[in-house]
C-alpha cells in the first residue's frame, strides 16, 4: 500500500523525517507492506514544489544542503503556500510541521483545517493547532472518517501520545506526572554535578539544547503547552495555557540543589495533570522528588512520564524528548497509525 | 459497537477481567463506543455454560465467589470444553485463558487453532502458544483477516507487546534488556536491604509472588519464555527455550550483593534479546547494571522493558509484571486493538 505525502515546513524535523524515507524505506515496505511517497513539499524560505509522480527524498535532502532551497528540482506545480498544499496537492496525507507559535496556533490550524476539508488525514507536531484547536480539529476528522496524528507533539517519537490514548486511557488514568522539557532536565543534572544555573544554561546553548532567548523553556511554557496538550488528547475537558499553575526552574540555587541531595531527593521539572470534579488541575514547577521514584532516573535531555492509572497501577515511559530523526520517528509512527487503522 | 466473548480458562486472568467489565463497562462504552459480552466460559474445574444472550458478569463472578462454580446460572448450552467453546460458540472473540504449559502449549494452542478455524479473533495471556506456535498462528490469522492479541503473555497489561510491535519496531530495534520477573527482582531488592537469599524468598512466597516450587522463577525459566515470546513478535527470526542462553539468581551471594553496591551498581536479572547475522543472540542472566541505567531504579516486583533502536535510542517502559486485574486490563487492551483496526 502506497501514502502519498504533503509535508509543509522542510525544516529539522521534515529533513529528518525525509532521511528516514531515504534510509529505512525498503525495510518499511518488507516489515510493514507501506510505501510512502513524497509528492509535495512546502517552505516559506525553501520554496515549494509539487508533482504527482512523487519525489526522492535522496534529491529533496541534496537540493537543501547544496543549495539551500528546492528550486532546482522539476516539478509539476510551484509556489504554492501551505493552505494552497494541503488543498490542492494529490497528497493522501499532509505532514503539518511548520513554526509552532502558542498563542494563536497559526498558520498551522489553518493548514490543517484545510486539509482536512480536502479530505486529507494529517500528521503534525506542532503544538499550537493541539494546544489551542484539538476538540475542532479532531471533530472535523471523525465527521469525515479522517484521522490527525499527533505523536510528535510530546516527548517527539518516544510514543507518548499514543500510549496514553490507545493503551493507557481504558486503564483510568488518575494522574499525569512528566518530564516533558529536556533542557530543564539537563540542566538540573548539571546542577547536581555541581554547575551553576547560569553556567548549566550556557552549555545546554552551546549543546543546542536551548535557544538563545531560554524563557520558554527554563519558565516552563514549553512543558506547560505539553501539559494543555496531553490534558486535550486524555482528559474530556479541555483547558488552555492559562490554565496551567506554572513555576519554571530559573528560582532554583545550589544551595536548594544540596538540600534535596542531602535529604535523598532530586530537583525535577514536574508537570502534572490530574482530573477534578470541576475539569482537570495542572501544573508544572519543580519537585523533589526522591530516589526511588521513577522519574528521579531521569537524566540529562532525555524526558519521561508516568501514567497513574485505576486498573494497572504506575506505568513509565521514558525516551528521547527532541531530536531530528526522533521528531521525524514521530511522522512515521503516526503514518502507520494511519495504516494499520486505515486497512 | 458490541463484541461476543468466549472464556477457555476462568482462574484469576479470567475473573479480574470479568470485574473490569462489571465495574468498567459503562465507561468503556462511553469512552470508546464498544460493549463487550460475555456469550460462553468454560473452565475444567468450573464447569461450562453458553448462552447467546450473554451473561452478567457479576452473576458469573458471585457463582464462582459461592459455589465454586458455574453449575447455578441460567445457559443455553452446558458441558462443552475449550475446543468445542471456539468452535461452537456465538463469540467474536475466543480470550485463551487456561494454564500455561511452556512444553507442549497445549491446551491453548488448540483452542486458538480452532477458534481462527471457526473464524473467531483471540486474545491470549497463555504463554505457551506464543512461545511455540506464534508463527503458525499469526499465519493462520492474517489468512483469515483474523488478529490475535497476545499482551498479556509479557509484563501483564503494561503494554509491552504493542509498545515493541506497532510503535517500536519501526525505529529498528537493535536491542531488547527487560526485567521480565518480579519475583526475580523482588528478591534481588530485599537482598539488597539486607536478607538472606533464603529469607528473600520465603518472603516472596508469604507475598504470593513465588510458587511453592519457585524454580520457574529464580532458575530464569520464566523469563526465558518471555524472552522467545519478543524474538517471536519482534524479530523475524522465531527461537525456542533451548536458544536462551540462561542463569538464574539461586546462585547470588550477599558478597555479591555488596560488592555490586560499593562499586555503584545493582544485580537484575536480565532478559536480553539481540538481532545477529545468522538470527537473535538471547539470554537470561544475572548483570550488574549502573545506577544510572534506566533498569537499575526498577525495584521490588515491578517489571520493565528497554527496546534500543536506531532511530528514537532507548525508549524503557516500566509497570506491573503480574496480578490480577493487571493481567486482566491485557485481555482489554488487547480488545480495543481488535476495535480500532476493524470499525
Amino acid at each position: 500500500m502506497e501514502y502519498r505525502l504533503a509535508i509543509i515546513g522542510f525544516g529539522n524535523v521534515g529533513q529528518g523525517f525525509a532521511e528516514i524515507l531515504r534510509d529505512h524505506g525498503h525495510r518499511l515496505l518488507e516489515q510493514f507492506g507501506v510505501r510512502f511517497r513524497i509528492v509535495g513539499v512546502t517552505d516559506p524560505l525553501k520554496g515549494s514544489i509539487h508533482d504527482p509522480a512523487g519525489f526522492d527524498p535522496d534529491d529533496l535532502l541534496d537540493a537543501v544542503r547544496l543549495a539551500g532551497n528546492l528550486g532546482g528540482i522539476d516539478a509539476a506545480d510551484r509556489g504554492w503556500d501551505g493552505t494552497e498544499m494541503a488543498r490542492l496537492s494529490s497528497a493522501d496525507v499532509v505532514v503539518e510541521l511548520s513554526y509552532t507559535d502558542l498563542e494563536t496556533g497559526e498558520p498551522a490550524t489553518g493548514h490543517i483545517r484545510a486539509a482536512l476539508e480536502a479530505g486529507k488525514h494529517v500528521v503534525t507536531t506542532n503544538k499550537g493547532p493541539v494546544a489551542l484547536h484539538y476538540a475542532e480539529l479532531s471533530e472535523m476528522a471523525r465527521e469525515r472518517g479522517l484521522e490527525i496524528g499527533v505523536e510528535g507533539t510530546v516527548m517527539s517519537g518516544t510514543p507518548t501520545v499514543l500510549n496514553g490514548m490507545n493503551l493507557l486511557r481504558a486503564a483510568g488514568i488518575k494522574r499525569v506526572q512528566g518530564i516533558l522539557n529536556g533542557t530543564c532536565n539537563y540542566i538540573l543534572t548539571r546542577m547536581e554535578e555541581g554547575s551553576t544555573y547560569d553556567d548549566a544554561l550556557q552549555e545546554a546553548q552551546d549543546n543546542g539544547y536551548a535557544e538563545a532567548d531560554p524563557t520558554g523553556d527554563v519558565e516552563g511554557f514549553d512543558a506547560a503547552g505539553k501539559v494543555v496538550i496531553l490534558a486535550n488528547l486524555l482528559m474530556s475537558v479541555p483547558i488552555g495555557m492559562d490554565d496551567v499553575d506554572r513555576t519554571g526552574i530559573s528560582g532554583l540555587t545550589p544551595a536548594d540543589i544540596s538540600a534535596a541531595q542531602g535529604a535523598g531527593e532530586r530537583w525535577k521539572l514536574i508537570g502534572t495533570l490530574e482530573p477534578a470534579d470541576d475539569g482537570v488541575v495542572a501544573s508544572v514547577r519543580p519537585e523533589r522528588v526522591p530516589l526511588s521514584h521513577p522519574l528521579a532516573s531521569v537524566g540529562g535531555a532525555t524526558n519521561a512520564v508516568t501514567y497513574s492509572t485505576e486498573l494497572l497501577g504506575d506505568v513509565t515511559l521514558i525516551g528521547p524528548g527532541a531530536g531530528r530523526l526522533e521528531t521525524g520517528y514521530s511522522v512515521l509512527v503516526d503514518l502507520l497509525e494511519i495504516h494499520r487503522t486505515s486497512v
